[in-house]
């Protein structure tokens, strides 16, 4: 049976890297069968019982407890074992390559004033002060730190955005900076492909595929898993399209998400639809449907399309054009959508399409529930209804039967000022209404006529769905609806990206001064905050680096901690 | 200023065409300006609200209620109208063109003993009634009824296919069998593509574009918005996949839906990628990444796409290989995986794929909440780990750098003796682990010598991310892991199609009686029950069909409803 000793360090920091090397070094000292060194929670506690490490007051260790269990051969060894922890600790700490180490920040910013970049790697609770006082002295942040809260991102992340910065993270696991890895990073030949990532690994696999083609990248950066949330808003995501848009050594953009928020997305595809590079997008798991005239987006379904289609691209020469009815001015964009259907699937991929253009839709059969439409008889903004909805059926025929409830929404809608295009589903075919335009085309000319008359602009446009063999002759019904002045489309996409492209600048950009190209394009200068391995890793890709020696301020002591940071603000 | 009468009739049942076309002959009568016939429910009080028809008792009316309100130039003139509308409703019941109309489904089929089909449109609250009588009389069910309650669904569903029979719907707005449309329906050619839709607009834009394109179809089969629920498991959408697949003249076919639950797309996927018809899958909205050895699988965005590919599909002629990995016998089918992953992006892809194969998955970064793991410190079934969530990582590095907690884990998961593969990942490049190798090779030799030992079938497969340039030596970790005894792969859907047609077998597959293929191989015969207007359209389609004239049981009455229920059935 060993000797199990097993000590206790209250509310104490260290870096996660150093214990794990203490934790092999102590499993070489004399008579110690087996080590635990780590900090007291849930996971890590199971480890330590599965391994019968966790005696005694292990077992009452808090999470900001570290706990350092050694088993040995006998007592006296394990003792022995642990009253070296202190020098192994020291020891580890004076073998780094940095003859002196600033205690500060700002004392590092001193020494090496062009650094442009501080890689922050504290305990999260800890990271956003950090990161702000980073930002403070003008530099972008790198933030690998995780658990911190997404309050604390937000702000910081707006903080820089009106400042011309770039925060990175939290949770930033990878980025590739002109050629230096920050965090985790592997080696990629330099080439045409920059990419912007809400996902660590996903950014790193890309990346060593693009190389492991031939083909290289100016830049991979990386944004943190919650930038793209409609909380955050893409912030980060979208300073790295722009900033790579600007850079002039990318040719191809590359951009991998889980799928982003409706109103990010529609951000970050606006931008897109009017890019003059080619954009591979993988947004994990969904693949919107492709726009004809946005030929120069490409929407991949896996980590391994989006390296092959970027490097396929980057070989290409041809001119990417933007379609002029994209560029228009916005002269509608103060106008609404109200789309009234009878067919739910055609509501549903009408929604799905639109989501990726305009970024303030709702409706009644909401795919995301920020769209729900609070009351389904009262529209707001864009609005796509279901009319074929329980709500609007009970006790009535279908509206492709019966058109009542339908004119008497439309004639509603057209009276709103707000409304700048009105869309409707005419579907043809046995048990449908037996001759929709002779309900519906006395409607759509009144309402063309009374804003004609008052100089408004609107428009209808009618989705015609049948076939020329159905009872209620698609040729004549598609006619008539010309006559009376509406546009006439027979597929659901393209009455939507024609939809999506009217309405194409009714979404908001934001209006932050442009992120210094100078930032990426400089050869890399950094401070690194946090763990040692990455001063390591930085200096052995060539890039000049300060680690500075950080300790939690007030020795960990939280109370202590937020007095100091009151002095420091008045 | 008109006169407005008022009637409420309460509790009352009218098909709702034949009170749409009660409205039009009212407006006709003489004196009348305008009318509403509706029942009482919020979207039609509003509406006539808005045309000043609310008033009096209409105002208190109920949903069960019928509104009639009449608006008239002076009293006597509504007082007249109201007066006739029993007459106006009695004139109409009269004009249908066939002779005699039996009262109940069971007269019906008596009258009508070929009739396969029964069209159910009646309220939702009586439909599953009618529905469950009608599969009591051996025949196949259209419910175009909404409104009927989930486990009203279930229960017919699951009597259906035990007894080989098909319910499609509730709320199921379309189906075309062998050239005659039940319910809305468009007039399409005959051709080789045969469709299965839990959509019915959809249903209808796909084959209208089928036909436009020169092409046309078999059957088009509806299954309900529900049918796709984990709830309702997509019963009816198995049934008619393996109809179309049985069916010779079917030579492509098409699946349309909105995203399935994780376990109905696994089921119905796995299904799929065993046949040797192309299908073409419209998951609207969610496009899967595609496994190069199901080729034949073809996954498209839209709904014109679903068209334009399967025409395109009809036209080729080259035979369908299912690669003999696909359709090995279930040996490991108790068997399953456990995934340890360091990086999320990976974990993320992994189950994306997997969850297309595999209908048990669990993950502590779950992509539906059914897939949620209770405890990330305890596996089940086929679970697939992000090691490097939060959960895992407070004061402890990432396990991209330290593996002792995947070790832990790897050791406990290969003594299970349900595991059949475990599936890890290694990423390479700066900050990562100097030498993976080094810890995980001695691990893997050891697990997969024990299990030689004791029979037991075994496999490690190892997801290696990085480049030959990387601090690690790519080609000398991957040698050391192949001469350990692990599969290697080098992509992450690679390597997640490869686990995915490892447990292939491991999704139970229902085991209905077969639905007669003569149900949509013979001229439709049908029995109507609900709206006229279906009948009408059943006819001038040269259907042989049967009108019920239907009255709800018990005059409506809900109470003496169930009590006759309950004489049926002793």
């Amino acid at each position: 049976m060993p000797e199990i000793k097993v000590e206790i360090r209250r509310g104490s920091y260290y870096d996660s890297v150093a214990l794990m090397q203490l934790q092999s070094e102590l499993l070489r000292q004399p008579g110690v069968t087996n080590a635990g060194v780590m900090m007291g929670n849930h996971a890590n506690k199971a480890l330590l019982q599965q391994n019968g490490l966790l005696t005694g007051d292990a077992q009452q260790a808090l999470e900001t407890d570290l706990i350092i269990s050694i088993a040995a051969n006998h007592a006296d060894a394990a003792d022995a074992a642990l009253a070296k922890v202190d020098e192994l600790l020291n020891r580890r700490r004076s073998t780094g390559d940095q003859d002196y180490r600033p205690k500060t920040l700002e004392a590092a910013a001193n020494m090496l004033p062009e650094a442009s970049w501080v890689l922050v790697s504290v305990p999260g609770r800890y990271a956003a002060g950090v990161a702000k006082e980073a930002l403070r002295l003008r530099k972008n942040v790198f933030l690998y730190s995780d658990n911190v809260p997404l309050e604390d991102e937000i702000s910081l992340k707006k903080h820089a955005a009106e400042n011309g910065l770039l925060v990175m993270g939290p949770d930033c696991g990878t980025a590739i900076i002109n050629g230096i890895g920050l965090g985790f990073a592997n080696k990629v030949r330099s080439g045409p492909i920059g990419l912007v990532g809400a996902s660590g690994t996903g950014l790193q696999q890309v990346t060593s595929r693009i190389h492991q083609l031939g083909s290289g990248i100016t830049h991979a950066l990386g944004t943190g898993g919650r930038d793209l949330s409609a909380a955050v808003g893409g912030i980060t995501a979208m300073q790295s399209l722009d900033l790579l848009l600007r850079d002039e050594s990318t040719k191809v953009i590359v951009l991998i998400s889980k799928p982003p928020a409706a109103e990010v997305t529609a951000r970050l595809l606006q931008r897109a639809r009017l890019a003059t590079k080619p954009i591979v997008i993988n947004f994990i798991g969904y693949s919107p449907v492709k726009d004809p005239t946005a030929s120069h987006l490409h929407f991949v379904s896996s980590l391994d399309e989006a390296a092959d289609v970027a490097v396929e691209l980057s070989k290409s020469k041809s001119k990417i054009k933007i379609p002029a009815e994209t560029k228009k001015a916005a002269s509608e964009s103060s106008l609404y959508l109200r789309a009234l259907f009878s067919g739910g699937t055609l509501a549903y991929e009408t929604l799905l399409i639109l989501q990726n253009y305009l970024s303030n839709i709702f409706s009644n059969v909401p795919l995301k529930k920020e769209q729900k439409l609070d009351d389904p008889l009262i529209s707001r903004e864009h609005t796509i209804l279901d009319l074929g909805e329980d709500e609007f059926t009970v006790g009535r025929p279908h509206p492709m039967l019966d058109n009542t409830l339908r004119l008497e929404r439309f004639h509603k809608e057209a009276a709103d000022p707000q409304v700048g295009l009105i869309l409707l589903d005419v579907v043809l075919g046995y048990g449908a209404h037996p001759d929709p335009a002779s309900e519906l085309v006395p409607a759509i000319e009144k309402v063309l006529k009374d804003a004609h008359k008052t100089g408004r602009a609107l428009e209808v446009t009618v989705l015609l769905v049948g076939t020329d063999e159905d009872p209620q002759d698609l040729a004549s019904q598609l006619e008539r609806f010309k006559a009376a002045g509406a546009r006439v489309e027979t597929s659901p996409s393209q009455a939507a990206f024609y939809v999506g492209r009217h309405f194409q600048n009714s979404t908001v950009q934001p209006n932050w001064p442009p992120v210094d190209l100078d930032f990426i394009q400089k050869p890399v200068q950094a401070i690194n905050i946090g763990l040692e391995s990455f001063q390591a890793s930085l200096s052995a890709q060539g890039a000049t680096v300060v680690h500075v020696d950080w300790r939690p301020p007030a020795g960990g002591n939280e109370k202590l901690m937020s007095i100091l940071e009151r002095i420091k603000k008045t």
